[in-house]
Parts: structure tokens; C-alpha cells; sequence
């Protein structure tokens, strides 16, 4: 084993989807959901395997996916890209976030992230040399309505040391939706240490109302700063499928495609034809999804709430998390242990997705997918109102 | 940019593709068929799209991919492989390689290789703040029927600062196919500096008599230190699926898996369903993939004689290697441009295949792919003879 690879066992999510599996628990672990994406896009990639899109796609990706991916940036949030000079695809959003560290961030460099975090983001750090840096979200309370980060904590994270900023919004796991001014004011701490920034938004199109998806990258103080990481798997419930991409100004698209050749090189060509087809569907579309969405997030809230679990409503993504704090499990982890075993219920607990100075501020919660049907969600709150 | 980046461009193969598009060449570059693998494979994945196999595979790979490697390895080269413990599926085995890389090679270690290699091997060893140490391997002469490398050069690179050797065989591009003996040389020497061994083994169905592949895992030295990396572009033309993998004993498997996992998380499910039903073709599958090459190897070569060039006859994969040394130009490089430009035919010119200090033995050759139509190749011939 490598150095850096021995700090590290297996992810959460390989861990609790096999312990779902073992105990027949309902898995509400891993974010992917149980019913497919539109027919419209399965018969894209089947006339894509037909017509012989078979062969390398160009490592850059496929020009038609590159336009499809700047229609739908115009589209939903006027945001102007030019298919050539400011996208690449890569396999998946995780492909695509190790590709900017690995084209932007020096050993020795630090990088700023909130905790929670998507864990490939602490590993990817760490695989360069680099040091993380990360301020906590904090619960929403009688002072916030939603979980917030206390700026001066950010200020003293970012400086001249910090290469990169990683922003997740909406946020996986506490479903915030980072607002225009929380974005303008890290914007402008970004400018003044010429830090870059990596946008994770995988989940952009799963928002609830009154909260609004702002894509980073047209705030004007972080336009030609920003590379926005995003993905087909989350919003065409294809997560198998693993196409993202980045788009960014061409400097840093450059730096990312550098690191992109040689780390997958290109991607599957026939399902890059049919994600072209896919951001593409009009605008319905994506309004169903929400609808869809709206609908399961408060049929597991209620359901979570009626098992007697303090719930956080999340304004994106489609998890939930909970407060566990009574329940007398010495953590999160002996808690999603105990769910998963004793309850037939897989949860993920969210103290690993945090380093180790801010871990007690995640093990008191579990977080819940409900990207799930009826049935299953129904199911799952059957077990934890008949044996939490 | 990050300075691991800022030193190399975009790959010779995107460059190469751009130019033979710009000119209307007939393109020998980058190695994919102009045809595709049999629609049995093709419609086992549009069974698996419709039979809903769309979201998250398990990191480690599907476990009918898995062990339908196994049986691959069992039938072929009587490697007994469990499919549980000893294999990981990657998106391609360019991700394969970055993996294992990053898996078992700490900063400040050194990688030996042979030159001529494929390229992302130096840019993933930079990746990782490892030191290339280089072997050129040399062509046929009076002394030598086919490609060698100089033992004592092999003895003075390897030594107790290695970590992994890598192993290209077949080897891309010069098509040497490493034997028994040779390999059995150098798994003694690994032996003796505890070293690991990467073998890229994507050719392993390109083979022409009497050359036979050798699975370097079967050696008995090698055995419990070598990483396989294959995939299943080459074998079933189909490179734009990018499936690849690893297989390993379990420790070792484990170290790249740990990597993976925060590389790509997982690889196109479809696909994965798709490829196990292309291990298990029969083997008259793979005996005429044999002769259609045997019988595109002869046409490429006669042609590349009739028009002017000195020929090297490949043992394995799906390249051919010309001298170029008697046409005037500055390098292989100048040569490449020319002939894409003046000619309309695209070969890669082999020197960016070779670390600074060797780069001179790669500037007299070209190579050419014959992964194509008989047409393409005819017509490949004719400009040349016509032009060059
Ligand atoms: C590869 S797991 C991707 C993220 C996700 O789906 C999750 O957080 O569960
Ligand atoms: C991603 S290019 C893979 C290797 C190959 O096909 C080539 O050498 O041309």
C-alpha cells in the first residue's frame, strides 16, 4: 500500500450498501434512485449503440454533449459557455473533481471545504500532497432558519496559503442551498487571495421552493474563477451511467483536461450521445422531477417525524438528515450499525464525512435518501416507527 | 494550473485525431477499429438498459463481470482468480493504471519502465511525485529477432529505491510480445528488491503466432506481486465502453481499490453486463479476431513495403512500426505532420512515447494502426505510394 491510501479503508457507501444487502435492509444509504430515468433516454443510448457510437469519444467528450451542456447552462441559468473552449466530460462528477485538484492544487496547497463533505473531496486532497482546511455548517437554529457557516471561520480558513475552495450546493448531506449573497461574500474572500473554486453541483436540479439553485459560476465575482462540476446520474436518474462534466473558463478548462487525459482519457461515447438527448427534454421535464421530489421528501419527513425523529427539511438534494441525539448510541456509526442490523433500515452516518477536529459535530445525526418509491419509503418508516 | 500539469499538453492522440479530421486524412493514429465487436455484446447491453441495470454499480465491479473475468483467466491461461477478493472493474484500464499507481507508489519512489510507453504511465507516475526510471527497448538487429532490452540497462534501473515495474506486453507500439524467459528475468530482479509489478496487458487477445501471450501472473515469481490491468476495448472492439480492470492478489487488490474508489466510484453499469457476456464468447470468437488481424498485419505491411518504408513485423497488437530515417526529416515528429498534412494519412509519432534522455531512439519511426477496414488501409497505401 501507498502512504496515502493506508490512511483510508473503504467508502461509507460500498460499507453500508453490502450491509444493506446482507441484512434485506431497506436501503435508504447510497443516493441512487430505484426507479430509472425517461425511456426517451435509454433509446438514445440503444440508437447511439446501433448507429456505431462505439469507438473513443474525443477526450474533451463529445461535441454534441459539449453543446448540449452549454444550451442547458443558457437555458437554466443564462449562463454563456462555449462547448469548445469551456467543457469537458468526464466519467461521473467524482472523475471530474479529482481531475480539478489534480490540474489546480500543488502538494503543499491548502484547500478549503465545508463539513460535511462528499468524502471523495478529503481523499482527492490527500492524493495530491495537499492539506484540507474545513469550517463546519452548523444546524439551522433560533437565529437561522437554515444551516449556515459562521464567517469568521471561513475568513480564518482562506488566505494566501488556500489554492482551491470546494463548494457543494445543494449541499449533500444537510440539503442547504448556499444563497446569492452567502456565494458574493465567499466570492470576494476567493478574490482576495486569488483562491479558484470547484462548484460541485450534481444536484441542481433537485431544489425546493422557496430555496433557488444559483449556479456558482454566474456570480460575477467568482465567473472566471469558478469550475463547475455537475453530473446526468442525479438529475435523469441514471447514476449507473456515470457522465459529468466540467465547464469553465478556458485556462482552467485546460488545466482540467490536462489531468483528464490521463486519468480515464475519454468516456462510455454511447451513453455521451444519449445525455446529450437527455439535457435537452424541455422544461417539464425537470418540473416533474421536482414535483417528484417535493412529494417523497415530505412523504419521509412525515414519516421520519411520526417514528419520533427530529428531522432537518432539506432545500436540495435528496437526502434528509436527523437528529439521533437521543436515542443513547455511543455515535452515528453504532446508530446506522444498529439501524441497519436490528431495524432493517441502512441510513448513512455522516461523521465520516467530516475531518477529524469537527467529527463529534456529525455523529449526531444519520442521513436518509428518499430518491426511493412509495413502497419503500413506506417500508422504511413501517421498521423504524414498529422497532427504533 | 498545478505544476503537475503544467508540464505536458494534450496527448498525442487528440492532437493526431484533430489533424486527420482537419485534413481529411485516413486515420492510422490512435488505436480504435473503424468496426465494432459482435452485436450479441451490443445487445446484451440494451438488455441490460431496459432490464432497468442503471444505477450505481458496486465499486468493486458487478460480481457477474467479476467472475466472468475469472473464467476469462481460467480458460485462457489457467489463472486461477476469485472474483470476490482479486478483481476491481474500472472505467477503462487507463483509469486501471492511474489506480494502481496511486495505490502502491509513495512520493519519491521510482517506477521503472520501458520506452517506447504509453504515455499516460509518465504522466501518472508525475502524478503521484514518483522519479520515471526508463529501459529502452531496442530494435530487431543481426543479434536479435525481435525488439530486446539490454539486460545490464534493466539491472542498473531496478533496484531498492523501486516500487513497481511496469509491464507492457504486448507491447504498444512496438508490438514485442515479452517471453517466458524474459519475464522470468525480470520477476528475479523484482524479487529481489521486493518490487511490484503493473502488467498492462491490453492486447492480450492480439497475438500472432508462433508469439504467444504469456500472463505475467502466471510466472511463478511474479505471481504474488503482480497487478493485471486489461479491458475490453481491444479484445472485443468496442473501445469507446471503457471497461476496463484489475486483477490482483488480495492485498494488493485491495490498495488499488482503495484508490478507485476515489478515482471513478464505479464504472457504467449496462456496460459491465455487457462485457461479462463478452468474456464468455466462444473460443472461435477469439480465434478469428486472431485471423482478421493476422490477415490486416499482412495487408499493412505489404503496403507499407510497396510504398518505400522499412517495416517492422509486430508480434502482438494492433500496431506497426516504420522507419522513417531515410525521408530527410528533422524528426518523427516533423515526419507525422507532414504526412497527415501533404500525404492525408495520420500515423503517432512514437519519440512522445520516450522520457527526455531517450527520446532520440523514438525519432526515426512512425507507427501506423491497422485496427481498420480493408479499404481505409488500401487506400492508406495508395496516398502514401502515391505521395510520400
Ligand atoms: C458514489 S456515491 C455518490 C454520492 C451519493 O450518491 C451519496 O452521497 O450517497
Ligand atoms: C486512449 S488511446 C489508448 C491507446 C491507443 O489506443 C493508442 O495507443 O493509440
Amino acid at each position: 500500500l501507498s502512504q496515502r491510501v493506508s490512511r483510508f479503508g473503504t467508502t461509507v457507501f460500498s460499507e453500508f450498501s453490502a450491509l444493506a444487502l446482507k441484512h434485506q435492509a431497506v436501503n435508504l444509504g447510497q443516493g441512487f434512485p430505484d426507479f430509472d430515468g425517461p425511456d426517451a433516454i435509454k433509446e438514445a443510448a440503444w440508437k447511439a449503440i446501433q448507429g456505431g457510437v462505439n469507438q473513443y469519444a474525443p477526450g474533451v467528450g463529445a461535441k454534441d454533449l459539449r453543446v448540449a451542456i452549454a444550451e442547458h447552462s443558457q437555458r437554466f441559468y443564462g449562463h454563456a459557455v462555449d462547448p469548445d473552449t469551456m467543457v469537458s466530460v468526464t466519467s461521473g462528477a467524482t472523475e471530474a473533481i479529482l481531475d480539478v485538484i489534480l490540474g489546480l492544487v500543488d502538494p503543499g496547497d491548502e484547500v478549503v471545504a465545508f463539513e460535511p463533505f462528499y468524502d471523495s473531496y478529503d481523499a482527492n486532497i490527500t492524493f495530491v500532497g495537499a492539506t484540507p482546511r474545513y469550517v463546519p455548517l452548523r444546524p439551522p437554529d433560533a437565529a437561522h432558519a437554515t444551516w449556515w457557516f459562521d464567517r469568521d471561520e471561513v475568513k480564518a480558513a482562506i488566505g494566501p496559503r488556500t489554492r482551491l475552495l470546494i463548494l457543494n450546493s445543494p449541499h449533500n448531506p444537510t440539503g442547504k442551498v448556499f444563497t446569492r449573497e452567502e456565494l458574493e461574500f465567499l466570492g470576494n474572500l476567493c478574490a482576495e487571495y486569488d483562491v479558484k473554486v470547484l462548484a460541485d453541483e450534481v444536484y441542481e436540479h433537485i431544489v425546493f421552493g422557496p430555496a433557488r439553485h444559483i449556479r456558482a459560476a454566474t456570480v460575477p465575482v467568482l465567473a472566471d474563477r469558478t469550475v463547475t462540476v455537475s453530473s446526468a446520474g442525479k438529475s435523469f436518474s441514471l447514476t449507473g451511467w456515470k457522465i459529468g462534466w466540467i465547464i469553465a473558463p478556458p485556462a482552467l478548462r485546460d488545466a482540467v483536461q490536462r489531468a483528464h487525459q490521463f486519468v480515464t482519457f475519454a468516456t462510455a461515447s454511447p451513453f455521451q450521445a444519449a445525455m446529450a438527448v437527455a439535457l435537452r427534454l424541455p422544461d417539464s421535464y425537470f418540473q416533474e422531477l421536482t414535483a417528484l421530489y417535493t412529494e417523497k421528501r415530505e412523504r419521509l419527513l412525515t414519516g421520519l417525524r411520526a417514528a419520533g425523529l427530529k428531522v432537518y427539511s432539506p432545500e436540495g438534494s435528496y437526502f434528509i438528515l436527523a437528529d439521533i441525539a437521543g436515542y443513547g448510541f455511543a455515535d452515528d456509526v453504532a446508530f446506522c450499525r444498529h439501524l441497519v442490523t436490528e431495524v432493517g433500515v441502512a441510513a448513512i452516518p455522516p461523521s465520516v464525512f467530516y475531518g477529524p477536529e469537527h467529527r463529534h459535530l456529525g455523529q449526531g445525526f444519520a442521513r436518509f435518501a428518499f430518491c426511493k418509491s412509495e413502497g419503500v419509503l413506506d417500508e422504511a418508516v413501517r421498521r423504524l416507527g414498529a422497532k427504533l
